[in-house]
């Protein structure tokens, strides 16, 4: 099959590798549509010491299902398995397992091939009028789900919401809080070639942090970036009684105003991926159509695929997700 | 009456000052205990901008009602005065009124006084059998109580507590868990001679913090402190999915580990003070010998108030809570 192989930093080569193959319990996936994650971006740059060349990247996929009992069948790729036994799974916190593993990180290649492997209780059925590139969207999307649906356990009174950062995980938390019943939220991003995709294509309200009056208080403020500047932005907007949800790995440490979250009784919270329970409800939320048109992917060939990384990384691409098509 | 009045940074003076006055809904209360807050200690260093001098500081308060209807009951002093009208009051959330005032803070007096007044609704009876000094541990033991609820609200299945800080707030907030069923409590306290008071007459578990094994992990933080170092230790040891409660006002900024946040999806929050139900619940569990004997103060006269600021500030007191007697 042909793949599109990280051969060391900055290094994408597309050439032929053996098959995938499935294991017991498993499906082969012919993939159709995959995205390109930060993650894949941060490994591309050699900055991911869990990722060592030679590695196939790409875990958003999307795809047909090739031989066995399920054959021909539409499905969306969950990539995280969780080990189903420990005290954290057994809770339903299988985000917290600590022998999860993901494909594109070794032991387990990637889905920027033509064909990957997965165990069939991570696979969730696609209906016929969705698309693979918006099945496809499940994976970052159900991010954003978590952390609303953690953000509004912790405050269900909440009505107003600011999300920090226009990139799939700030535009997928921020369907995700339509979804869930939040109406009134802006996106703060600071390009203003994606501000325009955003309040256009993508029908949300984006603004320039710049034009955030000061005084602007949200009961939820979601930070899809994590860094100190936008951490520093999420504990000066917080309402008092407010919650934040960090879902960025920018930087380690550093911006939180944590004397005006003492006096104010400001919650916050870090999250990472998702449980299988919110992949399947972000699925399903797509396939209801509750999360939009989810139109606004730019789509690659896969032997494109090294283009679409230098593209990403000169900001050259307006696009809030990037999906590659390895079979096309 | 007699009271120490803050006479300017470190200058405390011991003299007769006009009555205080019960206004409109208020009663005059005769204190009997009141003890000595990290905030007094704050003022009184000229630290505190909002406590100007002259001004009787002192707000954790009991004593017996003079005159009026209630004359003679014996009660414990809520300080904090919420508006009682706006949407946070209205939600039970009076603790994050923005129009909140405490006494020992202009236009308010305090109690180091033989007097104070308060309205009606801040004073909550005091049974016989609780000792004044007792009484006046309600209102900074209900910090802890807040945290504590909070907590477990958050995490209810929590069943170890880490607390930071072996003072009035660390030790309110261990005695608190206890009282709310969290069972397995570690104090963690640097001070060796705190730490006697703590693990003998105060019946605790307390460790230095460089005895505490580097993977120790607690489904409970509280943070009792609030400086870098002692978040950093939160941070540290909160278990995955856990909850860090900060209560103290040391440093601004830093110390979480936010990339362990995310990956481990812990909660931090903020929390300062309680709500009304609060200080009237933690009077109640002191009412019921659920907070244990409460005989850890150390008491002084209020004519010697100024060698009690002294010696907490020199680290030659080891109580946990140092209480004055306006009336002894």
């Amino acid at each position: 099959m042909k793949a599109l192989v990280y051969d060391g930093p900055e290094a994408l080569g597309f050439r032929d590798v053996p098959d995938a193959v499935a294991g017991p319990g498993q499906q082969l996936i012919k993939v159709m549509s995959v995205g390109v994650c930060g993650s894949d971006m941060h490994a591309y740059l050699g900055h991911d010491d869990r990722r060592p060349a030679p590695l196939i990247l790409g875990h958003e996929a999307a795809g047909v299902i090739v031989g066995g009992m399920r054959d021909g069948e539409r499905v969306t790729v969950n990539p995280l398995v969780a080990c189903g036994t420990c005290a954290a799974c057994a809770r339903g916190h299988d985000n917290l397992c600590a022998e999860r593993k993901i494909i594109s990180m070794p032991p387990r290649e990637g889905a920027f091939a033509q064909m990957v492997a997965m165990r069939d209780e991570n696979l969730v059925t696609v209906p016929d009028h969705v698309s693979f590139d918006a099945a496809s969207l499940a994976e970052p999307i159900a991010c954003g789900w978590h952390a609303v649906r953690l953000a509004r356990r912790a405050l269900p009174e909440a009505r107003t919401a600011l999300v920090i950062g226009g990139g799939a995980i700030g535009l997928g938390a921020a369907l995700s809080l339509s979804a869930q019943g939040i109406t009134e939220i802006i996106i703060l991003e600071p390009n203003d070639i994606r501000r325009g995709v955003l309040n256009g294509q993508c029908m949300q309200t984006s603004m320039s942090p710049d034009d955030l009056p000061a005084d602007a208080m949200f009961d939820l403020v979601i930070d899809g970036v994590g860094y100190g500047a936008t951490r520093a932005t999420a504990s000066a907007h917080a309402r008092p009684g407010g919650v934040i949800a960090h879902i960025g790995l920018g930087e380690a440490t550093g911006g939180l105003d944590i004397r005006r979250m003492t006096l104010q009784e400001i919650t916050f919270f870090g999250t990472y991926t998702y449980t299988a329970q919110d992949f399947r409800d972000t699925a399903q939320a797509i396939f209801d159509g509750r999360l939009g048109r989810l139109d606004w992917t730019e789509q690659r060939a896969l032997a494109d695929g090294a283009s679409a990384f230098t593209d990403i990384r000169a900001g050259t691409t307006a696009a809030p997700k990037m999906v590659l098509r390895p079979n096309d």
